[in-house]
C-alpha cells in the first residue's frame, strides 16, 4: 500500500512525488498585471497566431507543457501519463494542445479546480508507482470562455461587481518519483457543495462553501489547523468568496488571516485593472501555482503551501433551467521537504 | 510501490481491485434490444419524470449509483472517491447525478471511453492504497445529445449510415480492495491519435485507430495476443469501425475473429432497430459493461476480457473549425481470478 488514506478524505503520500519541471504562459492582461514576472511566457496577441481563440487556447497548452519538459530536461516519450482539462465544451483546449505528444491521457474536469484536479491524480499516479512521471496540465483563455459562457465580446455586455474576469494563461507541471522538491505530501478531494446560489455572475458565493468543506476535512483529518501552513491560497474565489470563507472559519473562531491568499486576486491589481471580483478561470489557479507559488517556495519564501482549487460545476445549460451551481475544492498540500 | 508500470504504458495492479457491486439503467429503446435482460432497470420515459432530458440523465446516474451502492451493501459514506464524467457541456449530467451524495469527486471526461477511464482511475485509486471503495459511473441519453451535438429532436434530420445512435443509459460500478471478483488486473490508458478524419458523422472510422493504438501496446507490453483474452469488447466503433479495426489487425496478420465484440453493436440490433452503425454515448459502453459483461463474466461465459472504450475528442466548435478528430482509447483488463 504505498498511499494512505488519512482520516475522511485524505490521502497522505508515502513517498511524496517531486515537481520536475513547471512553466507558465499567460496573455496581455495578465503580463500587466503583478505576477508578469513570474510568467515563462506572455503573449500580447490573444490570438497566438492561430485563426481562432479556441485554437489560441490549444497553443498556450502546447506553449506551457513545451516549457515545463524542457524546465525538467524531459521528453513526450519519458511523460507516461498526462491528466488535463480545460472549460471549452467537451476539454478540446488540453486536448488539441497536447494530441501530437503521444502522451497517454486521462482527460479530468473540475472547472476551476481542475489544476488542483489533474496535480491530485498526477500524483496519485507517482507515488502508487503505476507513473514515474506524470503531467498536470490545464488552460482558460478570456476570449473563448466569455464565447461560450457568456455572450459575444462584441456584445459588450456589463457585468456585476461579484462576477470574475476569466484568465488567459496554462500552467503545466511535471511530478517525478525522485528529485529536490518541492514534494506533493497531501491530497484532499473535494465532495459537491451546493448552498443553492443561483447567480452565475457571483461564483465566489457559490464557490466558498465547497473551498470551506474540503479546507475543514483537510484539516481534521491531518489534525493540524491553518498553522500548519505558511500560505492557504484558494484559486480562484475572488474578492467576494475570500470573504466569505474568511467568514466561514471566523464563525468557527478561526483566522485565517494573512495566511490565506486567492490566485484570483494575486494574480490582478484590482485598483488599476478592470477585472471585478477578481481572475477565475482553470488557467488561473495553474499560472499562479507554476510560476509565483512553486517559485516562491524553492526561493525559500515559503515552506509548506496548501493549494485549493475550487471550481462551479455548471453549464450555460443548467443555469438557464434555473438550476443551482454546485461547487467543489480540491486540496494538494506542497512543501519543500518530504 | 503498489502499482508497476508494464512494458511501454501498462500498468499490472498488484492487488487486482473486486468488483463490489455494478448496476447499469436505460430507456426504452435500448430495453427493446437484445441486452434488454442485462438492465436493472429500463425506464420507458425519457424525461424519467424531471422537466429537461438533461435532468433526465442525472436522473439516470442517480438510479444507477444507488443500485449498485445497494448490490454491495455500501453507503455513499463508504465510497472514498467518485470518478464521474459524461458528454454534456461542463460534464453535468453525472456532477448532478451524484451531487446529494457527499461523495470526493474527481471528473473525468474522455467522451465515450469514460467509462473505461474512470474504471481505469477508480481500480488505480484502490491498489494504490488511498481508496478501500472507489465509484464509476458515466451517462449519456439520445435527446440531451442530440439537442447538443446535432440538431433539436423536431427537426428531423437526416443521418448517414455511418453515424451511431447516442444509448440513453447509465452504468455504475464500485471497486473494493477485498472481494471474490471479478478482478481489474491491469490499465492501459491510451495516447491521442488523429488520423485525419473530419466528418463527425462517421466518429467509427476516427475512433478506429485510436482501438487498434491502445490494443496494440496492450499486447506488446504484456507480450501476449488477443488469445490472451476470452472477449476484446471495444466501445463504440459501431459497424464501421469495428471493420476498419479487425482490417488494421489484419493487416498485421492478427485475426481478432469472434474474440471482438463492440458494446455498440452488442445493445442494439440493427436489423430490426434503426441505429445506423449502432451505439454511441458514454452510457452505451458503460451500461454494457455493467450488465452484460460483469454479468457473463460472473456467470463463467467469460474468464477474461479486455474491456477498451473509445472516445472521439471533438466538440461543435472543433468541427465548425475545420479541425479533425482526435480520438483515443483506454483498456482495462478484467478477470474472474487474481
Amino acid at each position: 500500500m504505498a498511499t494512505k488514506l488519512l482520516g475522511k478524505q485524505t490521502f497522505a503520500l508515502q513517498t511524496p512525488p517531486s515537481f520536475a519541471g513547471h512553466a507558465c504562459v499567460a496573455g496581455r492582461t495578465e503580463g500587466d498585471g503583478p505576477l508578469r514576472d513570474s510568467f515563462d511566457r506572455i503573449f500580447p496577441d490573444p490570438f497566438m497566431g492561430e485563426k481562432s481563440w479556441e485554437k489560441a487556447e490549444s497553443a498556450l497548452v502546447t506553449a506551457a507543457v513545451t516549457l515545463a519538459l524542457s524546465k525538467a530536461s524531459l521528453s513526450p516519450g519519458n511523460i507516461n501519463c498526462v491528466f488535463c482539462g480545460d472549460l471549452l465544451n467537451q476539454c478540446t483546449a488540453t486536448s488539441f494542445g497536447i494530441r501530437g505528444m503521444g502522451i497517454p491521457m486521462f482527460g479530468v474536469y473540475g472547472a476551476c479546480s481542475t489544476m488542483a484536479e489533474s496535480l491530485a491524480l498526477a500524483a496519485l499516479s507517482v507515488d502508487g508507482g503505476f507513473a514515474d512521471n506524470a503531467l498536470a496540465v490545464t488552460s482558460s483563455h478570456f476570449c473563448s470562455a466569455e464565447r461560450q459562457f457568456r455572450t459575444p465580446l462584441e456584445y459588450g455586455g456589463q457585468r456585476p461587481p461579484s462576477a470574475q474576469r476569466t484568465v488567459t494563461a496554462s500552467g503545466a507541471a511535471i511530478l517525478s518519483a525522485q528529485g529536490p522538491g518541492p514534494y506533493v505530501t497531501h491530497v484532499t478531494p473535494g465532495r459537491i457543495v451546493d448552498n443553492g446560489i443561483t447567480d452565475a455572475n457571483n461564483m465566489g458565493a457559490a464557490m466558498a462553501p465547497a473551498a470551506y468543506d474540503t479546507l475543514k476535512a483537510h484539516f481534521e483529518d491531518l489534525g493540524a489547523g491553518p498553522e500548519a501552513y505558511d500560505l492557504i491560497v484558494t484559486g480562484d474565489l475572488g474578492a467576494v468568496g475570500s470573504e466569505i470563507l474568511r467568514d466561514f472559519f471566523a464563525a468557527d473562531g478561526v483566522d485565517l488571516g494573512s495566511r490565506h491568499a486567492d490566485c484570483g486576486l494575486l494574480i490582478f491589481d484590482r485598483k488599476k485593472q478592470d477585472v471585478h471580483s477578481g481572475g477565475s478561470g482553470c488557467g488561473c489557479a495553474a499560472s499562479v501555482l507554476c510560476g509565483h507559488l512553486l517559485n516562491g517556495i524553492r526561493a525559500g519564501r515559503w515552506r509548506k503551501i496548501l493549494f485549493t482549487a475550487t471550481g462551479a460545476l455548471l453549464s450555460p445549460t443548467t443555469t438557464m433551467q434555473g438550476e443551482t451551481v454546485p461547487s467543489i475544492a480540491c486540496a494538494v498540500a506542497i512543501s519543500s521537504t518530504r
